[in-house]
């Protein structure tokens, strides 16, 4: 192998000209490992990047409707109509929302994510609180994501609909190793599938439309039954805003492509901005569509099949082939919105990994370039979920969408402080804080105001899931958050007062080793004993030999070898009366090192047996290896395994 | 804790007064520790040596009538005639094999199984014969045994029939802790029940015949169906050899005692011969008796109902109190029984352990004084055997008792030989042959011919077995016999080559070391690195410390720091452009290892971060633990573990 060597002084840097990674299953599966050199280049455009970011908000307007009218039929068919008044205050929060984070995205190229506008511009814990939240949420998202496919899928066919945990937990699985791949090819496979769905919704949306003027379009077939409820309970505020908070699923996703901009191709900024005014446009008319359409259709919330299915029906006026086709395109977007959060969970916990929040190896990348460990922990997380709530989107819906408000709320409420600070500066002036830079801007007042107003709105909605969802689920993920953020403190002390201890600030003169003392447990005396004898005479002259007896007679042979082969070694013999190995020996190190002076270092050398082949090991008793797991973390005591036979 | 020390020259020895075994789960289970000092103490005298080591032969009666039967079967009920003749045919079998035992018991006090008769009189290979067979048998006498059992249990409450597995299983395991406690107690908590089925089998069978020769005894009522088989076929002499080969099953066990004289008080040959012909005798009657009665009350053998079952409610009329105690009686025997096969089984596989054809680790004394490695080993086979064939006595039996009738044939060839070798020394002369030594002795003419007429008849046994029971699965034993016997020689070779390489026979003056180089990977320079590199520089000068860089900002900052911190160490940089740590450093250690000089020592110092609290181990890479796995069975390469911190 080509090797290219470069010296300076006492240092040598070694680098290989080429490598040819082992063909393995792991290869198979996920691809050859790809070199550090190749990541620039993993960027994308605006189609692709318009078809990996947005799934996630577009494939809500698939469950959203759904959900609104699930909270209405408590007060009976009769309050469907609220439905569309509801979906149009979502639309206007969708606007808000949507400039909002245009602003943010043009100010922090490098990816402005909540967590990072809110540790920039808020300080510690307000940015933990936006990480905990978003990673929360991200793992929501592929639940109901998935789960919601899955609805669509035993729709279309009813006798799958006891297998559903079953295949979303399988597509899951489909999701993460496509992820594992990485993010480009993960791209090139979801384009024809996004622009599939917003084909099919705009033909099904739009034919709904000309048959309602064209008074053509009928009712539901043959409906679902409309699950009884005792008595219906009166339209209150308190079921308005209920059912507000609920269709406020459909803006989940809004805030991805702020958390991607690295992603895009340069003018990185420019394209994801476009991007994200694209996405806001399409989802806001695809939800108003099917809102207003579920209207005269008459479609009725159920598990057993979904409001999307009712209207395609409906509109096509069969379970043929145009049916079939937007079906499979919803599914297909469903599964594909988890991906979403396949690609910023990872690159979430990587930043807060990297900030020391999160452990260190999260930020790890694989051998395909991708955060791999984030990857597999949010698919578990998403599968316990699942599992857990038997695939139903009503039972996930009340956890959801209170993490990406409060998100929101911090992330405005940060961009809003920012404008404020800049505001104060005097023109062309600079200031340094937090590790960015804020400079005077123009026009940075309407700024202001939109994300200020961004902020109060989100944190009003917020308010309102809190009260209304309360009882219904949402009391776990406000219990698990503190819990979060708490974790994140933590591990945070942890890193810190390692660092703090391993640093090299204060760091004198080392002090001088005044005595180095060995112990050397054997087990008897052959070539491997001595082999361990001779390397630790050639550390040392203050040498412990030490035989753990279970038998008085090999007990003698051994004292009777070593005197023979010991060197004048001194031998201690550990009497064990009850047959015991490792534990005489941890009591006598102990011991020894209780009573250690200052500067005196304490080695234990192990003789190692090492087998010719794996399976030999059954034929030994790992003694040595025991040892050395028992006193693997013991501080100050070294450990040195000297294979046997060396020569 | 007192510790008593004596020193002499170089050589120390150090005892403990005492010792308090912690209270842990493990010590509730299956007792406190024993000290090796209490091993003699543990010995028996004859009523205790008849109920552990006598169950298993006695209680092979609850089957072996009914085994007969079932082959008899295929004829129909009209062959079951022959059941008695058989049976007389088995209990002179018995005497012969009694007798020659007996010899044998007396020619080797300190225990004279088939393998030590084997080994000593007829070499190696026979010996790992016997013992093969011998180990096969003992696994298959503990599923027998407890799935007749079961057969008892479910004959007396058939609505248990479909829980036989799983109660099968249980019973296992209870025996098993009881014997992980020690043979002494498994003794004491024995004998009361071996002695009941003693009294309950003789009642039975005296009272049957009593009610036969006053013409009160009756046929079974309600009897179970016999299994029928399409057309009988005739009565061949092939159907009652393949009969009498089922029912020699009521020999097994017979060996026990000889493999367990030292089990016994003093004078064991003494004890240990009376406690077999008493064992033989009880062991004969019983089982004429039940074969005889069988035949009167038309019983016919059912996996439904045991014949036992039948003959006890046809004796006693009734299902009432007499007939479940003798079905409880038999029931505990037979699961009594698998605890000879616990109490022979380890001591074998201690035996060929120490003389190296089995792993090492079976010859070890748990902390209660009993070889618990191999009492665990056969309670896993034993369960293994019982859930693949269902926990069926007629399934099972014939795999059984091939190992008997071998081990049988060798050991007694073994005696015979010893006597024809005694013979032709002249009297008063001694040779020492095979580690036993041989003396002249008068009368070794009658011993040559019970031993050699024995061997004679128990190998003709076995033809007939190996012939009529091929096809119904003896074929698995002839299979796996080789193969163990082949298992032997293959640790035998490996423990021998690792001796004499071990050995110091040829060992002259050790090379001198004439260079020791250090490699010592780091991740980063910080106190933690340092110490590691301040204790390197304590062994040798020739030191290099090693980075892999996945990160050209991070590999920057490494040099910087050693240039500051390095004390002017050579530091190489690799790079590792697929972001992998172990593999490249694992490289660089291989092509430094293969420009070895003579005389070169090299010695990897890992630093190695103590965690404070095992679960901080989660916010660290292993990195240092994974290098360690990875060297670890790499010959010639010293590892040495630095904890981060040593003061």
């Amino acid at each position: 192998m080509a090797m290219n060597e470069e010296e300076t002084g006492s240092i040598v840097f070694r680098r290989k000209a080429e490598y040819s990674p082992p063909r393995s299953f792991r290869t198979w599966l996920i691809g050859r490992p790809l070199p550090t050199a190749d990541a620039p280049h993993q960027t994308i455009g605006k189609a692709v990047g318009l078809a990996i970011f947005a799934s996630d908000a577009l494939s809500s307007t698939a469950y959203a409707t759904q959900e609104i009218l699930v909270i209405l039929a408590a007060a009976g068919t009769i309050a469907f109509g609220y439905a569309f008044p509801i979906s149009i205050a979502i639309v206007a929060l969708l606007a808000i929302v949507t400039l909002s984070y245009e602003q943010t995205i043009h100010t922090y190229p490098g990816g402005g994510g909540a967590y990072i506008v809110a540790r920039d511009n808020l300080g510690e814990f307000p940015a933990q609180t936006a990480g905990a939240a978003l990673l929360t949420d991200y793992i929501l998202t592929v639940a109901v994501s998935v789960s919601s496919g899955v609805a669509q899928i035993t729709s279309t066919f009813p006798e799958l609909s006891e297998y559903r945990v079953l295949i979303a937990v399988g597509l899951v699985i489909f999701i993460t190793l496509i992820n594992l791949r990485g993010v480009r090819e993960a791209g090139a496979i979801f384009s024809v599938p996004t622009y599939f769905f917003i084909a099919m919704m705009l033909l099904t949306v739009s034919f709904g439309l000309v048959k309602l003027l064209t008074g053509s379009l009928g009712a539901v077939v043959d409906p679902p039954l409309l699950e009884a409820t005792e008595t219906a309970i009166p339209i209150t505020a308190f079921l308005i805003l209920h059912a507000f908070s609920s269709g406020t699923a459909a803006l989940t996703g809004v805030e991805a492509i702020s958390n991607g901009i690295t992603a895009f191709k340069e003018p990185r900024s420019r394209n994801a901005g476009i991007t994200l005014i694209w996405m806001a446009i399409i989802l806001g008319v695809f939800f108003l569509g099917i809102t207003f359409l579920a209207g005269p259709i008459h479609a009725i919330p159920s598990e057993q099949e979904t409001v999307i299915s009712q209207l395609a029906r409906t509109v096509f006026n069969s379970r043929g082939g145009l049916y079939l086709a937007t079906m499979a395109a919803t599914t297909v977007i469903l599964v594909m919105a988890a991906n979403t959060s396949f690609a910023d969970f990872p690159r979430l916990s990587a930043l807060l990994a990297n900030d020391g929040f999160l452990p260190r190896q999260l930020a790890f990348r694989g051998s395909r370039l991708v955060h791999s460990r984030g990857i597999v922990a949010l698919a578990l997380l998403a599968c316990l979920l699942i599992v857990v709530f038997h695939a139903s989107v009503t039972q996930l819906i009340p956890l959801y969408a209170i993490g990406v408000f409060l998100s929101f709320t911090l992330s405005q409420a940060g961009m809003a402080r920012r404008w404020w600070k800049v505001g104060r500066l005097n023109p062309g002036q600079e200031v340094k804080e937090r590790g960015s830079t804020l400079r005077f801007e123009n026009g940075w007042q309407p700024k202001l105001l939109t994300n200020g107003f961004g902020a109060i709105c989100t944190m009003v909605v917020m308010a309102v899931f809190t009260i209304t969802k309360f009882i219904h689920g949402a009391w776990i993920v406000l219990v698990l958050m503190p819990a979060l953020v708490g974790l994140f403190s933590a591990i945070h002390r942890h890193y810190r007062l390692l660092a703090g201890r391993l640093s090299l600030d204060q760091y004198g003169t080392p002090s001088r080793i005044a005595r180095h003392r060995i112990i050397l447990p054997i087990s008897g005396v052959h070539r491997g004993t001595l082999s361990a004898l001779h390397y630790a005479r050639s550390l040392s002259n203050d040498i412990t030999a030490v035989h753990v007896s279970m038998d008085p007679e090999e007990a003698e042979r051994v004292r009777n070898k070593w005197e023979t082969w010991g060197e004048g070694v001194r031998l201690v013999i550990l009497d064990s009366p009850y047959r015991l190995l490792v534990e005489p020996l941890l009591e006598y190190i102990e011991e020894i090192a209780e009573k250690r002076q200052p500067g005196e270092i304490i080695t234990i050398i192990v003789p190692q047996f090492v087998p010719q082949r794996w399976y030999n090991n059954l034929l030994h008793t790992q003694a040595a290896f025991l040892l050395r797991l028992a006193l693997m973390f013991k501080p100050g005591i070294v450990i040195t395994d000297v294979p046997y036979l060396v020569e």
